[in-house]
């Protein structure tokens, strides 16, 4: 068997862990082995290094923090989702590098593509075969996550600002990568997004 | 006045401290403030990436470690080495960017030009203003080295065969940018070393 790497991605509360917990459960049905991961993907490296990063914020510079960041996926990539896919594996992973692009470059500290140069070369130029984009709309965002406020103060209005620019930027990255993306809307049933995402897995699975 | 930046380079024993010293001294003699720094250079977060580095190794990964001192690099420039030169200070390093890419284009692990686009996007493309080569050929190496040795054996010989390489390496980094590097015969005597370092500062510190 071919193994399949898999990322989810989309904005705080769009339903990530859900739907790979249901794809893990489907996959593993199916007759797969699965590795469900995150970064930082327990690696004892991976763990450090967020310790300082979560530490020290406010006196870290923002290169530093990248490259940090960096270091923590290329040490989570070379132990353990290559040699997942190498012995045929499905590696489903919560948020990879397209999050650290849509977010950085919505931060607008750094720029996004720098940041996509600088992942890429620390996983050594994977990227995944398929990219599951859970896009929510600004107003069912905004219910959401701020149910319940009663006022639209500033904070509100900036953190809302920057979810727009968070989603425009995963919305671009989707649209330069057509092939490997498959972009639903969150907001719909949690079993018919399972769905869709389990079509595209199929059909990967029987075109390796 | 104007900030300037001075790195020293070479291999392990060429007399690198000696020379810093030598050149702190005159400067301060000449009125000038003088931070002489290397890496890690003592900023907080750059003591803990060394002892992740320091402490895991044989389990990291090549790019996890790169990236990993690419992050201590960054903290150093951003947080010590660019307010210094700001304030109009010499900034004297040793060891930087090119002792990166020497090591590790000798090791054969990770590319050269690599490792260098990593170091300068640490670095926010900060170059020094002279690097100081201090360059040591193959026969005054192995006897400054091994000196005690009674036999050359194996180990000793590919001890040699990297020392070549790294020399090599240095040599052709100073011969890419001629204008930035000042390569000296570190087997001269210190006192002359110094004086042909101090000319060529002299000049920089008259041309700014």
């Amino acid at each position: 068997m071919t193994g399949l790497f898999i990322t989810l991605e989309g904005g705080d509360g769009v339903g990530k862990s859900t739907q790979a917990a249901l794809l893990e459960s489907w996959l593993v049905a199916a007759g797969r082995t699965v590795v469900r991961t995150r970064e930082p993907g327990g690696t004892e490296i991976g763990t450090e290094i967020r310790e300082i990063v979560l530490h020290s914020r406010g006196h870290i510079s923002p290169r530093a923090e990248a490259l940090l960041y960096a270091a923590d996926r290329a040490q989570h990539i070379a132990m353990k989702v290559r040699p997942a896919l190498e012995r045929g594996e499905v590696v489903v992973q919560d948020r990879y590098l397209d999050s650290s692009v849509a977010y950085q470059g919505a931060g607008r500290v750094l720029d996004g593509g720098e940041i996509r140069s600088l992942s890429l070369w620390a996983a050594d130029g994977l990227l995944p075969d398929l990219t599951v984009l859970l896009d929510l709309d600004e107003d069912a965002a905004r219910a959401r996550l701020d149910g319940a406020n009663k006022r639209f103060d500033r904070l509100e209005a900036e953190k809302s600002d920057f979810h727009r620019r968070v989603r425009g930027a995963f919305l671009g990255l989707a649209n330069a990568e057509p092939a490997r993306f498959l972009v639903v809307d969150a907001a719909g049933a949690p079993d018919e997004i399972a769905a869709s995402i389990r079509a595209r897995v199929e059909f990967l699975l029987a075109h390796p």
